[in-house]
């Protein structure tokens, strides 16, 4: 089947699945879990296969050591992705939630109403967990998906896919083609084309597979590049509390978007000496150049700058940040404010580290990426972000004339 | 100024107005249409001199003769824009509204919080009243505005927008350089390209220019391009309503985007030939032709077909629609329900005119547009559609680390 009706399919599977019930989704959901628990041993046969095929590259230097550990799955990894469907079963339905329900006059009513958004394209690096996980937030989204994930996980990805689909085939009422899957980088580059049928693309992976599909697609992109995230040590921190926030935003997990990369000290902070000495004695590289204010270093290495005042760090921030998630420490709340106020990023934060960044931290249930978009949805994204709503309006026979002609009044009650 | 550095300073005029406070905003306002009001003698000449200019292009056959009447601000026109302004400073404040407020443990609370996108483009056809409302409601969302409008009416414009920032100007505390406009083509192309500054486009004008500019640019584009709105007479329908609400939705205002442009009609409905008699009677121009389906008349032509039962009018619906509003009309609940669940509009209505969709007539208090999107904002858009929301985290030193040690562990309690 060619893309154009790859896609085409997608959208009458979207229509499909858009009003089927919790229930029918949620039991979809367990029966899916249960059968990739059931045939574990096909996919790890699947996954090593994978790995054996990943070997020649590691080697060969096409892929990196990180990629291949990231490619495997081990029963850990396994266990966390069949509980992660499980999960997902429980949440609350994120459709057909009445946003409003508004009379706008006697026997005219408006209702707002949550719904899928359509067909999404998911594209993602070699990560085996990904697929279930995708596939159960779509599901449970009731949208259609179309997923493309890295050739190194081929494998793996089919045979996981496989096992999906073939539960949701033998469900009596649920609609087929809710999942598909694509192969090739000209899949790809017609996916990003496709903005008659893919609504919604969500990139899961570095921020170089994210900056090229955001260069190069129309349809709306969730998801975020680079994740430059800043902490301003403020005239009044308190220096203890600096140190903490600072080792466990640089070293908890320095390659996750949400650690910081930046630390800007108020030049009137008077233990600047002692913070830095603190900072390295747990083993962070500081460095002290303007190159690397724009960069993600994703190491434990940590830039630093004296800054005059607080509307230096702040102009400093909006300037080289990438609107992620940024904190200051302080015990001045006035500046407190007027930092979460000026900073324009998704985050902003006072006296906290910036790794709280997380759909699961922030209690969203779930998490779909984290976007530096300013429309649609911003910060850590749950099952919400994979919606949108529509207007059902219920009348008798309502017309507008009469509302013109001032025969008729609208009274707006919110019921 | 070259267009980057509008841009430029658009962005920072973006940041200045961001945590202004509601009040500062609401007297801005009033202000304006103080001064509007003022020099409405001013405006009224510039309009004239447009007006004088645009009639030599009626003439020479390069502007329409509605073009030249929308161009014309008369003394209602002014009246109802001056007024306009007036109950935008009345309306509740889109941003820094409390989405949620989530305590994640302990002395650790997380605010979702509502706030301004940013910068906004907004490109407008000649008419003198739109420049006016568009910088009343980036006003009251705290956004700043690149305006380019109509080239007809670029001395009103000019005079409007001439006195709006003499007022802003003269206000204490007031940043600079929220509204600015630009003149030429070549701004359009850069403002189209300019992704790096500006967060959302929204066109105001025909299709013609709406689809230009949602297929010459990545930003985000808030609109619509075609309004293709059916109403489906359900074998059950009851004749006098289906008439009346035919006749409204095609007859009350025929160039608005939500008039219907074809009616579909179940073949077991008994009284088809009485319902087409009394649509010729009100003057609609019936057309049975499959070329027609997918087109916006904009008069009073109706295309109309006959379909086998609700399931293909659902399909006719959701392959030759534009995703705007469409309505049922019937006895039949579920079928109502299932036309409803299963369109993939904005709008989806039952037994009420498709004219109601409307900011105004929805409540929403303003209208910044309709929109066909899948994300973001879709149908009429209020205040709510130019704002996003920022998660600010309040902590006492909080670190990530602990959480996943099990040190400590996540409450989420919604406050």
């Amino acid at each position: 089947m060619d893309f154009e009706n790859i896609a085409k399919t997608a959208k009458t599977a979207a229509l499909g699945i858009a009003d089927i019930s919790a229930d029918l989704k949620n039991s979809a959901l367990l029966k899916i879990a249960d059968n990739l628990e059931k045939d574990k041993a096909k996919i790890f046969e699947a996954n090593k296969k994978d790995l054996t095929d990943a070997e020649s590259l590691v080697i060969s230097g096409e892929i990196s050591k990180s990629t291949f550990n990231r490619l495997k799955l081990d029963e850990n990894k396994m266990r966390d992705m069949i509980q992660g469907i499980r999960d997902v079963a429980k949440l609350e339905d994120p459709v057909n939630k009445k946003l409003f329900v508004r009379e706008l006059d006697e026997g005219l009513t408006l209702y707002k109403v949550s719904c899928p958004i359509g067909v999404l394209g998911i594209i993602f690096e070699a990560r085996p967990d990904v697929i279930a996980q995708i596939s159960s937030l779509a599901i449970k989204s009731a949208n259609a998906v179309i997923l493309k994930g890295g050739k190194e996980s081929i494998n793996t990805n089919k045979t996981v896919l496989g096992i999906i689909n073939e539960t949701l085939d033998s469900i009596d009422g649920f609609p087929k083609n809710v999942l598909q899957q694509v192969f090739t980088r000209d899949d790809v580059a017609q996916m990003l084309k496709c903005d008659k049928y893919i609504n919604l693309i969500i990139p899961r992976g570095g921020n170089k597979l994210v900056k090229y599909i955001k260069e190069n697609t129309k349809i709306p992109v969730l998801g975020h590049a680079d994740g430059i995230c800043h902490i301003f040590a403020d005239e009044t921190a308190d220096l203890e509390m600096a140190i903490k926030v600072i080792v466990d935003a640089k070293t908890q997990y320095p390659s996750a978007c949400n650690s910081v990369e930046t630390l800007l000290i108020h030049e009137k902070f008077p233990e600047t000496e002692k913070l830095l000495a603190a900072l390295q004695l747990a083993e962070i590289k500081l460095v002290d150049n303007p190159d690397t204010w724009a960069f993600e270093h994703g190491d434990t290495t940590l830039a630093f700058k004296k800054v005059k005042n607080l509307d230096e760090a702040i102009e400093h921030i909006n300037t080289y940040g990438s609107g992620h998630t940024d904190s200051i420490i302080t015990k001045n709340i006035e500046n407190a404010e007027k930092f979460m106020n000026k900073v324009d990023s998704a985050g902003v934060y006072f006296n906290a580290s910036t790794r709280f960044a997380d759909g699961f931290r922030y209690g969203l249930g779930a998490e779909v990426g984290i976007s530096t978009n300013k429309t649609h949805a911003r910060g850590p994204v749950g099952l919400e972000g994979l919606t949108i709503y529509k207007y059902k309006l219920i009348g008798q026979g309502h017309i507008v004339k009469d509302y013109v002609d001032g025969t008729k009044h609208f009274h707006h009650k919110d019921i």
